[in-house]
């Protein structure tokens, strides 16, 4: 690994970075994870086989057992100094079912930074004891120090992006495309609607960079007029040469798509600016009716990153249909997330080679 | 399990709704745990059985590496948003001693309730990575409304209350029968005194339902006029034929009795009405004291629920007596609730069996 | 072991304490953890040995997933009722990687404390759950009063003191000894600089008293006029025949040490006196300038408790030098901790046997 400053680092492109988070061995396969732009199409097609392979080796006690031996002899810490159970249970919990047991942080006012020590130390403090840190962080950028940091640092463990600042969330971008995938069979060719706050969420942006790996795909982007999709995100499309449309009418695109990704309206940014929550929180246009469910095409899927407030009918919570794949999508999260790990940790094909058994 | 909707489930009577916390292939058996009426007598004695059998096995090496194997393909998770160490810790390490790693929450400030989401679909979220739920709420029902998502779901986990709002708190009743039961050889025929705040505490209430499994108990319940117990305990005590006596005198009962259950009294209740804490935190009418333990039965014992303050002379903290078993007390709590989660995922068998070699 | 009053207890010397913290069957043998006199040269050298052992058992998946069978039948609390990060991760990652699962309280405000229990109490609580409570407390003597505690109970397990009050800090002693054995080879003889706040440094303390089991040892107090090693530590290395200077020139002494400890300046102390950060912070004249390093002898180490601010300069994080060892420092504390648990729990010789092979 070339030793580079931080302000060299910084400077780079997103693109021009990859292969400094990436194995010592084969800079280009991910080691730190921090964007969705690391991973290519191979990368992702034998995560989410890997993924499946060990959903499925969980069935049984016995394949169970197997996975919790595959780790048992590493550690990972969970630093979340910024609130989020879901993310955090579904990292701990990939790294229980892999065997690793986990040293949790859920609030930083707790830690040395208080002391006055620098994040950089408390990293390196941190990475002294365990073999992986996932983090969430405030601050922008912060989990780019921390895999900076390390890549300086005698003893380099990974580092894993569980949501910083504004930045992305590319464990969740991974989850969305092994749901998309398992649900319809494969993505090429699919039209996806991305319905909510297209402005604001993350994972609508990075779910977005990841369509540059597959063929054909069209985007729908069904949002109100004030929170549509960013430019940036629009121009890296055009270059990727992927076909999108804007829209504002959810009802005329639900019979059209193979998936609907709805999205929150995230009414804290609007709360923050003065609104109130009436008017904010809730369009009925962007709601997802439970009658909009028999429009959808036979072979097709609802998602939602969660959670979700009212912008799918809570009716379709209970709604017993194979295209209701929401709350598998949580659980799948699990899976990537734990398929990600084992590739990393370069147990992948163990667990390949036991599932052919 | 046929599906109700949530009114008609809370229409329900208790015994009603038993049935709807069942196994699936056996309703009648526990799978949600939410009230201590869902035991019956060869329940409880296959409990305490298993509890015994589970402590003494964690006596060696051996033994406790077998119990941790047999649930080390499952995962727990212990939700608790209302303060509580003993019952948390009793839960985490029940369910590490079968092998259960556990995601712990102790405050739901962290969690995605914060940006609006429902109970139900946090419930629905956290039952996506984990196998079992315990929780404990400062909302009466909570337990209830999870236990009621979970029956709505493609994946039905169990969900044991760990004491939510001023509901029951199941599990602290079959420890307290498992302590009774493992102090005295047997509960038919046995008098026992209930001492202190009988209004207010939920474990009286729990352990006086669980009453009517046994045959010829006598309870006598010993406390201040202002803090006697409820009228529907001794309504169901009534129907149930059992006897009991009310009286304020405790040190003519000791000499009486097999057991005496002493509570604390729950002076947050008075304070939070108005009153200062030197009148309504103690009354030496209430208090155990030391020389008291010489003048109960021979074959005898002296429990309490815990935390305690001052109603048991401190003193008998250190006396080596068989009759003090309040600590021993709490270390049952932790095999009863191992044994519980072990009939519940069905490795009972196997414990018993491994224990009979 | 003799049961003796609490007061009786707290008027012994620390050295009369000792068998009281002892091994039932061998009280010299530390089992409660509470000062760094409890251990003489041969308890130190083996745990060093051991420690080391450990250390390389667990690069290989082998090694490693035979340390963590070592201890998988017993659990352990951490009870931080201080903040901490770093020591409480240190002894959870040793805990785990003995196989221990581990419950940790970070926050004493969900404790039963808060209805008005005692800490002998809670502590007599949690003991029924675990087989090892490793404590960090705001109030001195809290651990001895916790130790204690164990020594009056049926259920007696060992309490390690994870640093209350202004007590001492034992184990932090024993990693400062791990660190200087390994990178010095040996400590007798040696001259030890030990630099920055002596008043109030509780690590500088304990490291102090250890330097009475090695022979012929120098210890260079470098120390603001303000902030100089407490009399009572003098008093003891004169009884001891240690040999000690006192400077204020830094520079003058890296040449001539084998090991300089650095450590940080609390200034929290001097701004609840009301001084300003700037001038209480920052000494130019005791921070470890990048030059220095070249000037220390070949075979020569860099310490630091951590965290540390500003008083060694941050480039030497980055530099590729054996002397730079703070970072090992802190990983070795997890080996020595192992260690510590390993030979209370009295599986050190088979994990000695199991290196041999």
């Amino acid at each position: 690994m070339k030793r580079i400053s931080w302000t060299e680092f910084t400077n780079l492109t997103v693109s021009d970075r990859i292969p400094h988070l990436g194995k010592e061995n084969d800079p280009a396969e991910p080691f730190h994870v921090l964007y969705a732009q690391q991973f290519s199409r191979p990368v992702l097609d034998e995560l989410c086989l890997l993924a499946d392979h060990i959903r499925k080796l969980h069935k049984t006690k016995e394949g169970a057992d197997f996975l919790r031996a595959r780790l048992s002899h590493r550690t990972a810490m969970n630093l979340f100094a910024q609130p989020s159970t879901r993310t955090w249970m579904s990292f701990q919990l990939a790294e229980q079912n892999l065997g690793m047991p986990t040293s949790d942080i859920r609030d930083v006012s707790t830690s040395s930074q208080a002391k006055g020590e620098t994040l950089q130390n408390s990293i390196r403090t941190f990475s002294s004891y365990v073999d992986l840190i996932v983090m969430r962080h405030p601050d922008r950028g912060a989990a780019e120090l921390a895999a900076y940091e390390m890549n300086m640092a005698d003893r380099r463990i990974p580092v894993f992006n569980g949501g910083s600042g504004q930045d992305q969330h590319p464990t969740q971008a991974l989850l969305d495309i092994y749901t998309l995938q398992k649900s319809l069979g494969e993505i090429d060719g699919k039209k996806i609607a991305m319905v909510g706050d297209l402005m604001r969420g993350r994972t609508v942006r990075s779910l977005s960079y990841l369509m540059k790996n597959y063929k054909g795909v069209e985007i729908y982007y069904v949002a109100p007029e004030r929170l549509r999709i960013g430019d940036d995100i629009k121009e890296f499309l055009k270059r990727q040469h992927i076909r999108y449309t804007e829209s504002d009418n959810l009802e005329a695109i639900i019979p059209i798509v193979d998936a609907v990704y709805m999205t929150r309206i995230q009414w804290e940014w609007d709360k923050a600016a003065g609104a109130t929550t009436q008017d904010a929180k809730y369009d009925p246009r962007f709601v997802f009716k439970k009658e909009y469910l028999g429009r959808m095409k036979q072979k097709s899927c609802l998602l939602h990153p969660l959670p979700k407030i009212n912008e799918i009918d809570s009716e379709l919570d209970y709604v017993e249909d194979a295209r209701v794949v929401y709350w598998r999508q949580e659980r799948n999260g699990m899976w990537i997330r734990a398929a990600l790990i084992a590739r990393v940790f370069d147990v992948d094909k163990e667990i390949m080679a036991h599932a052919a058994e």
